[in-house]
C-alpha cells in the first residue's frame, strides 16, 4: 500500500469503487481464498504486529496473541461458510402454473454484495474489531471492497495491518484511511454503500445521523454502548452467592473493564451481602488516556445521580484510574433511565438491590436495549429463572445462563447486537457469520436461463 | 373497534403496547391460526367490501376481487411458513471445548418479534399493500402488534377492513389511524419499534428522516419509487420487435399504470421502429385526483428535460388523463441522472435510444436503485443478455427476462427492494417470505437449559 493510498481519501474511495465490479464477479472459492491469504498473512506477521500492539495499546501479550488468533480463525470460519455455501445460499422456486394466487414465472433468489463498505474500526480489539476484524471479514467475505477509518489509538498497527492483509487482497479490495475528516469525507461519499462501526453510543450516533441524512442513505451497523445487567435470582444467591460476587468481579474487571460486553449492572437480592465478597483488583492501564478520562467522567456522573453511593472501590494504578462498585435501590434505579443508559466503560458496575419480583422486572422493564444480558440462577430447580430469561429476551441481544458475557465467542448461532443504544441495526449482528448478510442484498431472477446466470446459481 | 380506537392514536398505540407480551409469547400456531381466522374474516366480508373498493379506487371489480384473493393467499401463505417452522429458524449449537478460538459455550439462536410495527398503506393496492397487505402479515407473523396508518385514497374500505380483521386478532393486534399528524404522532412514539412504508420517494422520504431522527432511532422498511427500466437488446429486436412493443405497452398501461414496478424506460436499439408498433389505450380513472395531478407534472417536468420529446400520446379519459411516451438518445440519458430518478406514477414511459452497446451500458450504470430490470433478449443464443442480466443485477432487486415486471408474485424466492430510491433498506423485501426477517429480531441463548428457553427452542 503506498502512502498515497493510505493518506489521501480519493485515492482509497477510487480504488474501492474499481473493485467493486470485479469483487462482484469473483466466484465463492475466490473470495474464501483471499480470506485465508490475508488470514495466513496476519499469522505470518504475528511475531512484528503483537509488539506493536502492546506498545500502542498497553494490552498484556497473551491477550493481544489469542486476539489474533481470534481474529485469522474468523476469516478462515467465513472462507468455509462460502465454500460450503452456508454463506451464499440461494432460493430457487420453479415455475408453478397452479400456484394458489396464480400463475407463478420460475424465481431464483440470491445474494449480491451490496457494494464498497466503509469500517469504523474500535480500540478496545485492535485485531478483532479494528482493520480485519469481524466486520472487514464479513463484507470481503460478502464481496465488498472495504476501506477502513483506523482508530487512533493504534494507529501504527493499523498502518501495518493494512498493508500485510492488502497484499494479500486483489488491488482495492482494502484501503485505510485516518483521522475524523477523512472517515467523514468517506461516509458521506456516494460511492460507500454500507457502514460497520464499533464505538461509543455519541461517536457513533453521530455518524449514523451523517449516513441516514445523505441523498442516498445508507445502512449503518453501529454497535454502541451496553450495560450487560445481570440477575441474581434469590436461589442462585442461596445456593453460591460468594462464587457469584466473586465472578462477577472477575468479569467486570476483565482487561480493565473496557469490553463492550462488560456486566456493568448486577440485581441483587441483598447488596450488603453481595458487597462482603466483593474485592476489586487494581486495574491494568487503560487503552487511552481519552479512555481513562471517559470513565471517571462516567463514574462521577452515576455517583452523582440521586441515591447512588460508593458501596467499593479498588486501589489506584499508576495512572491513577481504580475499580468501583456503586450501589442503589431498584425501585430508584427503575425510575432513572438515565442512569440505567450511562455506560462506565472501564472497571466499574453498579450493584442494584431488589426487594421483590416485582422491583426486579420493573427495572429489566426499563433498562435501554442491551448485547447483553445474564441471569444467575440455581443449579437445580429455580421458579425465577425462566422469566427473568423471558424479559431479557425482550431487551437483548444475547441472554447468558449461568456464565458471564465477557468472552463473545464466533461461530454460526453467535448473536452480538440488540436494540438501540446496544445497535443501530436491530436485527443484525456483528460478530459470527450472521454478519455477512449486513453486506447482501437479495436480488430475484425471474425466467432467466442458466446461460445468462451468474456463477452459484 | 370502538370508535376511539379509530380516531385517538394514543389509543391505539396503548393498545399496541399492551399486546406485545402475550403476542411475543403466543406459540407459532396461534399465530398462524390468527394469520388464517383474520384470512377467513376477510373473504368472508367480499361482497361488502369489494364494491366499497371499487367506489373509492374506481379500480375495476374483477381486479379487486384478484387482489382480494391474493391478499388472503398471502396472510394464509406467512401461516403456513410458521406451522413448517421456515419462518422461525433456530441455530442450535452444543458447547465445543475444542472450537478454533477457545471452548465455545452451548448456543441457540432464536428470533423475536422487534416490537409494534407502524404501517403506511398504500393507495394503488386497497388490499394487498393496505390494512392487511404485506406489511400487516409478515409484522404479525412475527409476533408484533401492527398500527396501521390508513390510506386516505379508501377511508371507508380501510375502517371496514380493520374492523373485519381486528375481530380475528387477539386484542391491540391491529389498531387503525387516520391522517398525517396521527401518523407522524405514532411514528415518533416510543412504543414503535419499526415501520413498514409503501408510497412516494418524496413522502417515504420525510418519514423515514423522523424515523432516523427519533431518540432510539427505528427500521424504516419503506418501498419508494422506481422506473424499473427495459432493456430491449438488439437480437430480441431483431427476433420480436413488434410483440415486445405492445408487450411494454400493455404492462405500462396496465391499471392506468398506477404500479411501483411499472416498466417506464425502455432501451430500444431503434426507437422510430418501436414507436410504429405503439398504440396507447385510454387509461382508466386514476386511483385518486392528486396521483393525476402528480402524473401531470412529472410527464411535463420529464419531457421539459433537454433533447427529450413527446413521441406517442393516447386518447384522454374523462379526468384529461392520457398515456404518453417521451423519448431521448441513451447518451443524453446517461448523462442527466435527474431524468432517470423521475418516475412518472401512471401510463407513461421513456424511449431512450441506444446506438451501441457502450451507450446502453452506460444508462444502466446511471440509474438509480431499481425495484426491478428486465431484459427482454433473443429466445435463441443472444450475447448480450449476460451482460446486461450481470449489470441489472447491481442496481436492481428483480431481473426480469423475457417477461414484463408487473405482477409480483407471492413466495419464498420473491424479492420486492433494492437500492436506495427503490428502497430504505436495500437488503431486505416487502413481498414474499422473507418480509418477516424485517420484523424479527435475533438473541442467542447461552448455556440456557430448555426450562428457561421459550418454547419453539
Amino acid at each position: 500500500m503506498s502512502d498515497k493510498a493510505l493518506h489521501d481519501v480519493e485515492s482509497v474511495l477510487a480504488a474501492a469503487s474499481a473493485a467493486r465490479t470485479p469483487l462482484r464477479r469473483a466466484s465463492l472459492e475466490q473470495r474464501a481464498g483471499w480470506l485465508e491469504a490475508a488470514a495466513d498473512a496476519l499469522d505470518g506477521a504475528a511475531e512484528e504486529l503483537i509488539p506493536l500492539a502492546h506498545a500502542e495499546t498497553h494490552l498484556p501479550l497473551p491477550r493481544l496473541t489469542g486476539e489474533l488468533g481470534r481474529t485469522t480463525f474468523q476469516a478462515r470460519l467465513f472462507a468455509q461458510g462460502l465454500r460450503s455455501g452456508e454463506l451464499a445460499p440461494v432460493h430457487v422456486e420453479p415455475a408453478d402454473p397452479d400456484w394458489g394466487m396464480g400463475p407463478k414465472p420460475a424465481l431464483r433468489r440470491a445474494l449480491v454484495p451490496i457494494g464498497p463498505v466503509l469500517v469504523f474500526a474500535a480500540s478496545n480489539f485492535p485485531f478483532a474489531f479494528s482493520v480485519f476484524g469481524g466486520d472487514t471479514a464479513s463484507a470481503l467475505a460478502a464481496g465488498c471492497p472495504v476501506v477502513v477509518k483506523a482508530h487512533p489509538g493504534h494507529p501504527e498497527l493499523s498502518r501495518r495491518t493494512a498493508a500485510v492483509v492488502a497484499a494479500a487482497l486483489p488491488e482495492g479490495a482494502l484501503g485505510l484511511i485516518e483521522g475524523v475528516e477523512a472517515g467523514v469525507t468517506a461516509l458521506r461519499d456516494a460511492r460507500i454503500k454500507a457502514v460497520g462501526f464499533t464505538g461509543s453510543t455519541r461517536g457513533g450516533r453521530a455518524l449514523f445521523d451523517i449516513a441516514a441524512s445523505r441523498p442516498e442513505p445508507i445502512p449503518f451497523y453501529g454497535e454502541l454502548g451496553s450495560v450487560n445487567p445481570v440477575v441474581v435470582t434469590p436461589a442462585a444467591w442461596a445456593e453460591r452467592g460468594g462464587d457469584i460476587a466473586t465472578g462477577w468481579v472477575g468479569s467486570l474487571t476483565l482487561g480493565s473493564g473496557q469490553f463492550c460486553t462488560n456486566p456493568g449492572v448486577v440485581l441483587v437480592p441483598d447488596a450488603d451481602a453481595f458487597l462482603k465478597s466483593v474485592e476489586l483488583p487494581e486495574p491494568g492501564r487503560m487503552l487511552t488516556s481519552g479512555l481513562e478520562q471517559g470513565y471517571a467522567d462516567a463514574v462521577t456522573a452515576v455517583s452523582g445521580r440521586p441515591e447512588v453511593a460508593v458501596a467499593a472501590e479498588g486501589p489506584a494504578n499508576e495512572e491513577g484510574v481504580r475499580a468501583s462498585v456503586l450501589r442503589v435501590r431498584a425501585d430508584v434505579a427503575a425510575a432513572d433511565p438515565e442512569l440505567l443508559e450511562t455506560e462506565m466503560f472501564g472497571p466499574a458496575g453498579l450493584l442494584v438491590e431488589y426487594a421483590s419480583t416485582e422491583e426486579l422486572t420493573a427495572v429489566l422493564r426499563a433498562l435501554p436495549g442491551q448485547l447483553t444480558g445474564t441471569v444467575q440462577a440455581a443449579t437445580g430447580d429455580d421458579p425465577l429463572a425462566a422469566e427473568v430469561v423471558e424479559l431479557l429476551s425482550d431487551v437483548v441481544g444475547r441472554v447468558v445462563y449461568n456464565d458471564w458475557p465477557t468472552g463473545v465467542t464466533v461461530s454460526g448461532a453467535q448473536h452480538h447486537g440488540g436494540p438501540y443504544p446496544a445497535s443501530t441495526a436491530p436485527t443484525t449482528t456483528s460478530v459470527g457469520l450472521h454478519a455477512i448478510s449486513r453486506f447482501q442484498r437479495p436480488v430475484t431472477y425471474q425466467g432467466t436461463p442458466e446461460s445468462a446466470l451468474p456463477g452459484e446459481l
